[in-house]
């Protein structure tokens, strides 16, 4: 990174946090980190508690424009269930980009395997956040049982996210919004 | 290990690389791997070309008895619906042992994201065939799209075991199961 960066090295470091621990897993090591972000051991650990704070730092902050690009564009005039689908018309739409290896935070779940883990807890956090928003759509469209629901379209989301990150599965065709038009139809959903 | 121990050294690596990689993920060390394995790792180099050579034959080697754990114990006697709900079956019952961490085949595609690896090659093998299986089940069964139905079983086997071996979700109440019935009804299954 050139020195005239506008970027502060805590926000380097995330952005490279973020970004190699997407792209190579979160076993990247410290020294590539720092290296990619163009800042010291010394001052890494100046900024931050340790490796697993950092990359729990980056994760969070990451959230907003995940959620923002799941969101409808115009939610007031679309119904539950196409804002429902729209979540999954995102993740076909992102599923093609030749750097795509899936939901960052799913991937963080598989791979730490540590529910004390703090970006483990970030990325609970997000999962739990999107199944509270699938269930309110799912009781505002009158499905039967909304948490049920709920919890089939995250084993839909997180198996298509897994599936295409990991090069197994393509949804360009639009397998993941007609497995969920079979889950809402069969749960009496508007 | 005890001199005693009738595995031999190769066994005992691949062993050790099945039980560290599932636990703590593909990135765990070589000398972790050969401590546990109580094998030098100049005789693991003389037994094996790579680290990654030796994941790739420890997931292989425990295809079988993954696939048997699959299988319906009564398959003649079994519909082709119950026999694909008897994979969700298992898949619920496994994922309330305290040491699952979802499908080890899964965590690997999740965690490696290089489709030339080795060990990729393997997990893509048992993805693929466990996806004809349920294809070749779901045409059995009169399904209007066996593919598909399989592809969409895929998803969600592959997101209950992403989601109940990080810890994010419980299948003990029938979630996969309830889910596979919705969508088998739906794809007009028997």
């Amino acid at each position: 990174m050139a020195s005239t960066d506008p970027m502060s090295p805590r926000e380097r470091l995330l952005d490279a946090a973020a970004r190699l621990s997407y792209r190579d897993g979160v076993s990247v090591g410290i020294e590539a980190l720092c290296r990619e972000a163009g800042v010291s051991k010394r001052s890494m650990y100046q900024l931050f508690e340790s490796k697993d704070a950092m990359l729990a730092a980056s994760l969070e902050r990451r959230i907003p424009g995940y959620e923002a690009r799941l969101a409808h564009p115009d939610p007031e005039s679309a119904t539950p269930r196409e804002r429902i689908l729209h979540v999954f018309h995102r993740l076909e739409q992102g599923s093609v980009d030749a750097d795509y290896h899936g939901c960052p935070y799913l991937a963080v779940l598989v791979e730490l395997k540590n529910p004390e883990h703090p970006a483990t807890r970030v990325a609970r956090g997000v999962k739990e956040r999107l199944t509270e928003a699938f269930r309110a759509e799912a009781e505002r469209g009158g499905a039967r049982d909304p948490q049920l629901l709920a919890r089939q379209l995250l084993l839909v989301f997180d198996g298509a996210s897994a599936r295409a990150g990991a090069g197994v599965e393509r949804l360009d065709d639009g397998l993941a919004t007609a497995t969920v038009t079979a889950l809402l139809d069969a749960a009496g959903m508007d």
